[in-house]
């Protein structure tokens, strides 16, 4: 049963009647999880946000911060933020911008393709309001505290298992696209592609927004598709070292000021050429961002041309980045003809995330069986490499039974018990999502 | 009692002793608390870790962290990171720096000088140990990661309350002081210099490192001790309008390669003169930095003077920081000739700290009765006013009778049932601390 609360005292109505009934609740957005999260193993009632709880409650320009209700889809809030006063920018934009909601961002712990520059979801949100079945925690909101360790933080990630985040204040950014710089590098090779993109950002040089770098599969899978393979270009590309199956293309756009942006992107293309790069220019990077939202939409009619694909993304600290893509990449190549097409796309000091794609022919037969285990043994190898189980996407129900292992015993414990002082009768998202007991 | 233990395991016995004969534990580190946290109000054991947990275990020069004991002192760990391979620097420097380990910063959630390029401490750790009464808690190391809502931020802020951190991983940057670029303003006042230093923070330009102003009396006080007031100098400030008790000093210090560093001093230059201000050049805030840790030790010699001193600080969003200033100010200047200095030291997008310290003659008599009075109604002109109990400092026992009015009935009981969870018998730093019950 799908609810369409208009109110919190709606919602603080129907927990109460469901907490007594122990019947389940599950908080919708936009429902794009692709982790199994909002999968309403046990029935029950969800609670779908997005018809009464879609508003900005409030903009404040000095501060630059909006309140805004979790139900509010990502363009509608940006188009607001966009047309508001100075104008603004979420500044939050993941590959499923069109079809999640600020809620779902927060409780999934997402993060946008200009999060090397404005941080992941979590380094956003300044506060929030959620309803528990314990009780409405609901936090001030400050630019930092030392008030004891901050409660609000728990939400974010909670992936629905704690309560429902009605509303969040968020930091917001500038919208002055016009000052955005952009450049385009190729690189011989992939380690030497990470080494520039490592040096960017421990030197201190300032920081891109969009930072990415496309490994050798999805580079020449991305030449091959925008028709670029064996043109001149491309041939002279090849002359100059830059070789098929070993270069690597890099997409750098910097937003903010006008000469700042310069500066970085200049500092960047000194790094890059240290490194071997060669530049080439900044319509790459302007037309990925063209097409960024519609390869998402590719899986289902893939599916259906038989082909079986999917993704897993991981983060990982620098050290352990290259030895994690070699063993990853060995293991998908294991099921036969899989083209493996790998990106970085969150970008920090210490380290950086890794995003596989991965096709091949579905198998007839029993190949869902196959899948699952092919899938069990990828979880493994990442863990195994150092990565973490998801830098972004979250856990959901697909990834919990690898939670306790991977957070240890006393981790799981600490969970579960903030799980259980806030949902005493396990009614939120209930199923093993996160590996939470209900 | 004071112990010094040697090893993780005689951590863990002793706190087993502890736990099953209730005794209360307080872990030290270098004891510079302003709070009364390390008030040892229950007896018990203080557990000290600067004798035999203050070293460096590893530092990794490719993802720029270092995993360190936490009864490492400052100098100690900032000596050993600076001679390290290719020389590096802990990028945290609170005024207590000198008598405070890396345990203390992480407890108390603490911020130093360089806080608006870096960050305070919570943004430095990526992973700690923790041993509680209910297990060791120990995370992994990740750049960033959605594996639900992390726990070892728990432990952040937490000032004893639920286990002994014996070691963190934290990041580190580059120790290339060479690059570093400083500049200082006059402006005509406070409101002025605090919407410039928004304005530098909100447009996108990078970030400094050291970013603070002076109210106009802690810049009086600021020029007669330095012996500027009445130079030639100061009459020609004068002149322009940079008038006695109206004027503002602003310090700037860039860190980082050295053109970032450069262009963020120039466009901070620039919206500085926009904003009315006078350059004076990089030696005001050299010479501030020399002199940086000095004043922490006035405040026994003043009492001995008869003269009665305190700090409060506080953190608060920009739209509500004048306000803030103006209110906190009128109620300190109600006990008479009281000398009240405020700066803003650690700088956000969305608002800033404000430090307090404020100078009275003793009173005759009961003086110490009056005094708890008056800081009783400044702690409540403050939240009254939107800022938050504490931005660095902590909450310790001395603020712990807010906490409840301030966080929230439902917020304080969910931090009460991680408490219970960690520390069941309630011997971790006992006696009220951050307003848990024990």
């Amino acid at each position: 049963m799908v609810i369409y609360p208009r109110t919190e005292e709606e919602i603080v109505a129907i927990m109460s009647i469901c907490n007594k009934n122990k019947i389940a609740i599950t908080p919708f957005g936009g429902q794009s999880s692709v982790t199994g999260a909002l999968d309403t193993l046990k029935g029950g009632v969800s609670l779908d946000l997005t018809r009464y709880f879609n508003q900005v409650i409030s903009v404040n320009e000095t501060d630059m911060t909006c309140t805004v209700q979790t139900g509010m889809f990502g363009p509608a809030y940006e188009e607001y933020l966009n047309n508001y006063g100075q104008k603004y920018s979420c500044g939050h934009f993941p590959q499923s911008f069109e079809y999640s909601t600020v809620g779902g961002w927060v409780a999934a712990k997402g993060a946008g393709q200009a999060s090397t520059g404005y941080g992941k979801i979590e380094d956003m949100v300044l506060s929030l309001k959620a309803i528990t079945p314990a009780g409405i925690v609901e936090t001030k909101t400050y630019p930092a505290s030392a008030q004891g360790w901050d409660v609000y933080p728990m939400f974010i990630g909670s992936e629905g298992s704690l309560g429902v985040i009605t509303q969040v204040t968020m930091k917001i950014q500038k919208f002055k696209p016009q000052n955005t710089q952009y450049a385009s590098f190729i690189f011989k090779d992939f380690p030497s592609a990470v080494k520039a993109m490592r040096t960017c950002m421990q030197e201190g040089i300032g920081k891109p927004h969009l930072f990415r770098i496309s490994d050798p599969e999805e580079t020449e899978v991305a030449f091959k598709t925008k028709g670029f393979e064996n043109t001149w270009s491309d041939k002279v590309l090849k002359a100059l070292g830059y070789k098929w199956g070993q270069r690597c293309l890099m997409f750098v756009a910097v937003e903010g000021e006008k000469n700042h942006a310069k500066n970085v992107v200049s500092s960047i293309k000194k790094i890059a050429k240290t490194n071997g790069a060669f530049s080439i220019g900044s319509m790459p990077t302007k037309k990925w961002l063209e097409q960024r939202y519609s390869s998402a939409y590719m899986r289902e009619p893939m599916m259906d041309l038989g082909v079986v694909t999917d993704t897993v993304e991981t983060a990982v600290m620098w050290s352990d980045l290259i030895p994690l893509w070699i063993a990853v990449r060995a293991y998908l190549k294991k099921r036969e003809k899989t083209v493996v097409m790998v990106h970085i796309s969150h970008v920090y000091e210490n380290g950086a995330n890794l995003y596989f794609t991965f096709l091949s022919p579905a198998k007839k037969g029993k190949d869902m069986e196959d899948y699952i285990a092919y899938h069990k043994g990828l979880i493994n190898t990442i863990i195994k490499n150092k990565g973490s189980l998801s830098h972004h996407h979250g856990v959901g129900k697909i990834l919990a039974p690898w939670m306790r292992q991977q957070l240890g015993e006393e981790s799981m414990q600490l969970m579960q018990a903030i799980k259980q002082h806030l949902d005493p009768n396990g009614i939120m998202n209930p199923g093993n999502n996160l590996g939470l007991k209900d």
